[in-house]
């Protein structure tokens, strides 16, 4: 870590700083420039609060050189991390498909979608039983009706299953569930990840939508540190100023997390761009630019074939992404 | 409510479409245009999911004319609300000044701020019992014995207290707290707002870092539509390219939610622009933006003068700022 | 073109307002709902002055239904454009890899990559001769001795050459250029748009740092209404909060930019993430998100073996992306 | 400046790289760490091309420790410059209002604005005659016969006026303009800001929508650089993801500039929100944060009463803005 302190500061300010970073175990290193002090910090910094180090009067910036993350760090730990999910791997050069509607609206509607991902090549069923929403008058989810149709599916096609935790205190109806997701608007809900640290069961993270890259890994950071390290990073897009899409998926955040993360790493191309005929290229690029898994909403509702939701392909749609999918990852090898 | 179609759609499309809104009691109007139809729809459209209807194969657009949101509308309830706080009134012209340390470090912490942030003019005491920080490794903060801290600070100088809220399962400690905040990472834990709506408590509703104000007054609308109509919205910056501040305060948000709803509004200067000397001129600007109040960091630490926190500022510039601010009050009249 | 009513808007108001859309040649329907009056326009809406129309006091808010741009629609030309580089076609399933250094250097470096890259399969060659640069104090290019040596480099390989303009008045030195591009920065100097649209150039447009896919389009409308169907653009990134890379590559933007218009649509994976180690996996993304071309930074510099630019491949990684993503191109046939 | 070093980098390429920055003439500081290395230089930097290093394949990470500009610098210039507008002064406690139509369009509007205006203590006038849009289908303004018009209202009026410069070739059309404005859009259109720098004109720099601050002081910088020092800084909003505004107002940019730079600032609030009831209290906050003058749309067109643009203020509410502002800044002394 490296603190640069602001012309002015005298000699006193400048030892009393360093006799605190002593007193915390760190080796200190003086650099005087012109304009300039610059103190170099070696040692474990990580107890060093960097916001309260850019507080004071005398510092005018800080750097850290480590990064605050330990065991989602990929310097520690070079080997990628292969997620088991029923026996199905994730990570380390094994890619799952996973597909299924945004809400489970009912038993036949689950099981006919399930039946049809899977044929397609979908190796897990993901599912929403509780779905946040921005308005308290949209539909919020069938919560324990819709896990329980969710397991049913399961039990029909053998597909694991993925679904939403929004509230630590549903645990309990989550225990047959295979991965727990953790949806963009929870990615900072720290009681929550805490919880779920507690767990043994694999946990999907969703990148929040103005979230770094650094924020993601801090919040594997905090499921890790309570022991569970079974978690697989998602990147579904991040809010910017462009409106034809729903949100911006960043693609580039793939490539980078492999560098910074051994964590596998999946993209949900359906929620970040939100329009449906974008779902096939953006699953391709997401393949081709390294992903370990992608994960798609299909719907399939022929009482109401008018709708097939913003993003969500039909079966016969997710027929034709799969298999262009798989030529990618072909291609690849 | 209007909706687009696509060129190409088919009458019987189209009729099958209209069918479907006259179904849930909607007047229809179509208006044919050279490329495109459009249709208007005319009732109660609250209930029409409008992210389900832009997924729909043949709507090219969809535009919603009212506001999704009702309790907090101004349109449905012209005059503004005046929150009271232990006789302290917010909103409709009256104005408060929020004071205090980032954590609850100490008793005689919490106590000698107090002290002087009141003899400054601030009206209530804030202080953090629970934090969220990005780093599971940061200090956490002093929790139910943070609160504690809090009551005797309010026992000993009168001021009512503010103090985070991060799981509904705490609730019970927030018994006697006066103001409970929700942070800027739970604006959308839509759990907790609903619980908070069944309580009597003034709510400080922050907006999150990637929220547009829409999604602000949905939230509040969480709270409200459980009966809670005691909420307080926070402006306290939102995140941008510019790294110059740690986020960027949006002060135009002010006037445009004064525009949108009748619900008190206050500004946050201090985690908006995380620089200790940009806080007066910012919450100059906020009360002269027409802010129904303030919140201020303000942090005395005798032990360890060096730090002041990144953003927070001694009693002795809080004295300043809070005389300051009160002549923007004065020429506003 | 929609306009939604403000709540209290007179019949005098609303009939002078319908009078002035009747003087334009536009076709009027009203429709009255209970607290907002909708009128449809139908007819030649281009010349409607959409942000003067929201700026009425009796206007709540304003929708077009059909796109502001002409020419460069896809609605009003349905197939491909193929843009023809000296026999390279790009556009309509053709593509092609431009490769080059950020800046001519030398005439040695020039010819030496150009040799290289065209080896490794690329058949267009880049290499700056004016450069944009945030700061006066850095390197600004070679200017006209740079076209020079791109000239030559183009006899040598018979590649053609992509160079940027960043002022009309230098256009008599691109007059051999083959490709004119027109940078980020300059995607919205209309005035340079303008001369280019005068010229039978092939413009390669940037998309700028900030600008969504309207305004891109809108740029190239500005040199299309001149009369220079040649246009191909590029996607380059955009600014967000993410600092891991140096912007944000939207690559959901090529396969938008597909839906919106005929015009062929390029990557530069280099300047986007503007992190060497990123380009490979951005380059085979964006081939599999269905681009018409990639561009991307080589740069050859034995003299100082330790420098290769931020973001600049080394020719031998060259040599692996280019077989990459044509592995991926085939896999998408 | 800082460099830090990979994991893994040789001691002969760190000492190849350290005898590079030796060849530049600066000071090197070596400090090892357990798993980084860092470089300390120390000596005029600014020639470092930073993107050049960071791209360099053995550093990890590159901190600038002095600023990049020199010519607008707080550091090398303590004193608040102050800018002569005929005799207006600007910056350093002096502030100045300038008001106007966004686009000049006829001799009668122009005239009867600028009276107006002046009457309600508008010091300059400002208006378009070169006008950047987005579509090459809006109106582009008068171009010399609005810089005529301008001029006559000045001769009425005595207020020194304010236009906009698109292009460099179009100088001698500015010759008697009082201060020539660079618009948003050609912020970093750095051949035009090398012109203006050779001239001795007031110079009026908007910064960009998705500029930093760091970026528009280096504009600033190219004009100074080139000998101009009558340069006044202007904030007119950002863009972000909130809607609700056209732009996001950055008020703690004033603050932050003002620390930053010796130059003055100025604050749009008509572009900036792109609402006229937002200008208000928007104009009111600018003075509050200390901006040293503000620039406001007026426009008064009896004949289209109904259209005042989206943003522009008629005479009868600048005048109680500019009252409102006033009392403002006597509430600051």
């Amino acid at each position: 870590m490296i603190a640069v302190l602001k012309q002015g500061t005298s000699i006193e300010q400048r030892n009393s700083l360093c006799d605190w970073f002593k007193s915390m175990g760190l080796e200190v290193h003086i650099s005087e420039g012109k304009y300039h002090t610059v103190i170099g910090l070696i040692g474990d910094t990580s107890k060093v609060d960097i916001e309260l180090l850019e507080g004071l009067s005398i510092v005018e910036s800080v750097k850290r050189i480590s990064d605050p993350f330990k065991n989602a760090n990929r310097k520690f730990h070079t080997n990628d991390s292969v997620v088991d999910v029923c026996g199905n791997k994730i990570g380390g050069g094994n890619f799952q498909m996973i597909a299924g509607p945004c809400s489970v609206e009912s038993y036949e509607q689950i099981i006919t979608i399930a039946h049809r991902v899977k044929a397609a090549g979908a190796t897990m069923l993901r599912g929403g039983a509780f779905k946040p929403r921005t308005s308290p008058y949209d539909f919020q989810g069938l919560h324990d009706q819709g896990i329980k149709m969710l397991l049913e599916a399961k039990k029909e096609t053998g597909l694991p299953i993925v679904t939403e935790i929004m509230n630590a205190n549903d645990l309990p109806l989550f225990e047959e569930v295979d991965v727990i997701q953790v949806g963009a608007r929870n990615m900072q809900n720290f009681d929550l990840l805490k919880e779920l640290g507690h767990t043994d069961k694999v946990i999907l993270l969703k990148r929040g939508l103005a979230n770094n890259l650094k924020e993601l890994l801090m919040s594997a950071e905090y499921i890790m540190a309570g022991g569970n390290e079974n978690v697989i990073l998602c990147e579904r897009g991040i809010r910017t100023f462009e409106t034809y899409t729903r949100n911006t998926l960043d693609l580039a955040a793939v490539a980078m997390l492999h560098q910074l993360t051994h964590l596998p790493v999946v993209v949900d191309p359906s929620h970040a761009t939100g329009v449906a005929q974008l779902v096939e290229p953006m699953a391709m690029a997401a393949a081709a630019a390294g992903a370990d898994g992608i994960m798609i909403e299909v719907h399939n509702d022929p009482a109401h074939a008018l709708c097939d939701g913003p993003q969500s392909l039909t079966p016969d749609q997710f027929d034709r992404v799969a298999a262009r999918v798989m030529k990618i990852r072909e291609a690849m090898k």
